[in-house]
């Protein structure tokens, strides 16, 4: 690898401002108010927890507590990208080196420097500023009220996990009762809810719509009168079998679309999450994934809506290359980021390369950052970018003596970092 | 990456004639007579459809109108291999540069020019030449004329999915019997439609049975007298199942394998393709994979036909080290080439390195071109010997430090290359 | 790559002893007698198979004779890996050149050669020595004899294979009640019989429980009367189902982690092995693996043994970042090495990166060598520390310029691999 090139060139992709089409923030606050609130992000509790497990509940509401038990657990996990994104924010944003977290006990002198910064008033515009963030896009619940919502910068993007794949819990049902002001008894309810949903997000600048989905999930047609027998079934209160909840998911799942449909919205699919698996695992950190896996099950879906447009991220490896091919070959498949356990230097270069060997150029949406906290985006996309910017270095190299290519230039480079950071996602998402 | 060594290694690898053992050319015709038909690659169509789609079906039969309406779209996929194959036969065949392309509305200037190369007398001859080809096996019909063929230069090869896979469907078994001369109604006719093909097929120098088989496929035994009724059950017009398909699927594999068996040919397997699931795709752009396939489905058919060679490619990256696992201890399973989805830089250097490191060096076949036009033989021929020469280089680089490895050679290295693009696929296929 | 820096760290890694934490050795052997009884491991014997069959039975008991039979077939194979480890034995523990071996009929020579090395006295404990083998830990029989192991050196590991996949064997029934002292009729024999292997093992300094377990297994909880209903139907003669088997594979999977818990000794995953596919193949080279195998099988296990600890080596390819995952977020998963069609540099390099990328450090199991006798270890273990010298080389390099990174030093990278070869295999399999 030509080090002097990526880091040229990282430096130039580094300089663009950032779009953050998948995000988990909070609009109300943005930022962290302390370092504690950074160890909760579910990356610091799962790994320490994996590295050191103590069978101990972390304190969530008291973030100096959960910094004073987490703490000493860390120097198991700086081996890992995830230590190295706190050590960006812990560097950039609170002027504290890597060094001073290897002292023993340190804990609470970090964590009173970092409310000094964090807490005071506008630092949330200054971590803007500072990371040159241009836009955010939010995952929003429903039923959640956008009014103060600065639509120039937040984007919502709505969740529809509770309508695909939660409609046979009362308590779901209820509360779309509640926000529809009506209960929901008929599919033209469940239509209605949709409708009355996508009315809200779109007066707020919305998005897409969003899902993580289960692996072995698939799309399908469902008769109305099926939908509505099933809808029922769990108003009356008997449960659903593994039939009814994948016909519940098809019919749902084409509502949706109907609903992107009539906005001109996209549908953010995000394909092959496995909740709940570990018992023993902290908040949010108890989720992994199965290899096992086709893209198959959106068959239905991708033809059936050719007017909708589905950015798509995989979290298996082995759906890789079922992604890039379906982007390749289908209109409105979109190859979008590197998720999660996918969202590491080893899986994120080898997907570049095969999007920019075969993926049109203007489908690609290069990366987000999936963070709670704004102040995660600075290091998540500086990890995609030096990925990024290796790749075109490696391009560019191999331009000059491959047969079949002519001198791919250090422009042409920044060109299509720009189109994979910034045009595609605008583009694809198409806000006005 | 050493570019010097990558770039030697490359000329010399480049300086060997092809031997190309998998393509779609029409053996009649040969070259394309135009850029239009170059285009008309599904590639092309497929690519710039996905990029730009606009629902409108494309003019195969007017090259020219088809060349107007792709032309624009192309700036869309000037990242992908795929258009530096493109732009290898307008350098390399046309004289036409890169450049020229991205003009706008030039396509009509490119086309003339392209139409007084390509279709001038004597052109195949020369562009023949000018790639230094040596022998390209084709992909027959078993019905289609072969009479007229110079077996000097091509060789047939028989497509068997009409026997494997169709054979419920009227209008196919109708073809088979007016080639066989009588109706198809037993095993037994079929077995001498098979016998009849071979024995054609043989008398012009056959090459290979070959078959590109979905995602799922299945071999096992499946019984005369079953076989028996599940024909007389589609000859009655009764539509089968998927039990029923899959059980006709092993019987009439088997029957192939006999026939391999009895002429001494092989069995190319290309496995895992998923036909038809795109809906709005361009002609041949409709088909894509699953990474959930596992070689395991061909257990019965190695072990059952151990004298039948059968050099075997993946359309999956999952099935990639099965692949490499198969070859490493059957002796009959034959890695071949990259195909398809995993035709591409990322796919072809994992799968090259796998394969030179735990296959015999006798049993990979290194490439071959899937190419409709022998246009493409070139181009695709130079992106897989680069990274070939990559490997190669690397491995040089990595011998001379590495501790269990004697420093290896130029010379072995390209002994290595020799092997895999023509000792290997002509020993293998051991044509007299 | 920076080959000066990758010798550098290669250097001082091969410098460190070995633990070896998973053989198949035989203690009271050690050593191979001649080249013959190299040649007879399986990946030779299978590599030739494949590359050159014929059909005819190799002569085990004759080392000899089958170095004669295997040698001429050896050219197929010079450029795996496997022929590397063979020439590493060759020069460094024989003195003999990789050129002799490409000497026709040089067979005799080297057979003589090696045994006048390998056959005498003291030379286990000179190759010990040379290869700076600290421990070897091995699979044992529950019923083998310990008797004179030299637990200083040796550590015995328990297959559990013949508990839990092969009750339904009436020899295998009896060979446990034989171990027993009574025949094993109940759910309690079979958990005495249990216990008693256990208390054997843990009095000779056992290492770890260990199963290689098929593609498809599947754990979950079966309560007692079910086990014993499936003993009955055993000892009575009825064959088991496929839903039986994989009903008993989970209770005896269950009992042994009770004794596992019991005792605090972890138990050693190893999944995905398709046992005795290819009918053709010489003995111990007749399993391959399927890709279509999801780690989701084991979460029963993983999360009802909280406190046991699963070392976990995956088969196939497609689990290497479902092992990752779970190694990230489970407390008790530990990835183990590279197993067998894995074990090769392609999948090496890519399975360190993601575990130094997202594993907390103190979780890997670098590496072991599955090796048949004492002279594999050196080369197997040098492949191992090529590639992971390669990777600290290369995180070495992108750390000068990652924006993320502080440079991670010379220092820093060695420590990390003595943690992966050496700490973290004693720290997790914690001996006394």
């Amino acid at each position: 690898m030509n080090m002097t090139l990526v880091r040229e060139l990282y430096e130039e992709i580094n300089a663009l401002p950032i779009v953050d089409i998948h995000t988990h923030v909070n609009w109300k606050s943005g930022t962290a108010r302390n370092i504690g609130e950074i160890l909760s992000y579910h990356y610091y509790t799962e790994l320490t927890n994996s590295a050191a497990h103590d069978g101990q509940p972390l304190p969530f509401d008291d973030p100096r507590e959960l910094t004073r038990l987490v703490y000493p657990k860390l120097e198991y996990i700086r081996n890992t990208v995830q230590y190295d994104w706190l050590m960006t924010i812990s560097r950039e944003y609170l002027g504290i080196d890597a060094q001073e977290w290897e002292i023993d006990d340190n804990w609470e002198a970090i964590f009173d420097r970092s409310v000094e910064v964090m807490d005071r008033p506008g630092w949330a515009e200054e971590l803007i500023a500072q990371a040159d963030i241009l836009r955010v896009f939010l995952t929003n619940q429903y039923d959640e009220s956008l009014e103060g919502l600065d639509a120039g910068f937040y984007t919502p993007c709505l969740r529809t996990e509770p309508f695909v794949l939660w409609m046979d819990r009362t308590t779901e049902r209820e509360g779309l009762g509640r926000f529809l002001g009506r209960e929901v008894r008929t599919i033209e309810d469940f239509a209605a809810a949709i409708a009355k949903t996508f009315d809200k997000f779109v007066s707020h600048g919305m998005g897409y719509a969003a899902m993580s989905i289960p692996a072995g999930f698939r799309t399908g047609h469902v008769a109305n009168d099926d939908a509505q027998r099933l809808l029922e079934r769990a108003v009356s209160g008997s449960p659903w079998d593994a039939a009814d909840r994948e016909a519940w998911g098809m019919f749902a799942m084409n509502r949706i679309c109907d609903a992107c449909r009539a906005h001109g919205r996209p549908f953010h699919l995000m394909i092959g999450v496995s909740r709940d698996v570990y018992e023993h695992g902290v908040p949010m950190g108890q989720d992994l994934f199965s290899s096992v896996n086709s893209m198959s099950g959106y068959d239905y879906l991708f033809n059936t809506y050719p007017d909708v447009r589905f950015p798509t991220s995989v979290l298996s490896d082995t759906s890789g290359l079922e992604l890039t091919a379906a982007a390749w070959i289908r209109h409105n498949v979109y190859p979008s980021g590197h998720w999660w356990y996918s969202n590491q230097p080893t899986d994120i270069a080898r997907e570049i390369r095969r999007r920019m060997d075969a993926v049109p150029g203007n489908k690609t949406i290069g990366y987000y950052s999936d963070a709670y906290y704004l102040d995660f985006i600075l290091p998540k996309f500086r990890m995609f970018k030096f990925e990024l910017a290796s790749a075109l270095a490696e391009r560019m190299e191999r331009s000059l003596i491959h047969p079949n290519m002519e001198p791919y230039s250090f422009d042409e480079a920044l060109l299509f970092a720009e189109d994979l950071l910034l045009n595609n996602p605008m583009d694809i998402i198409a806000l006005d």
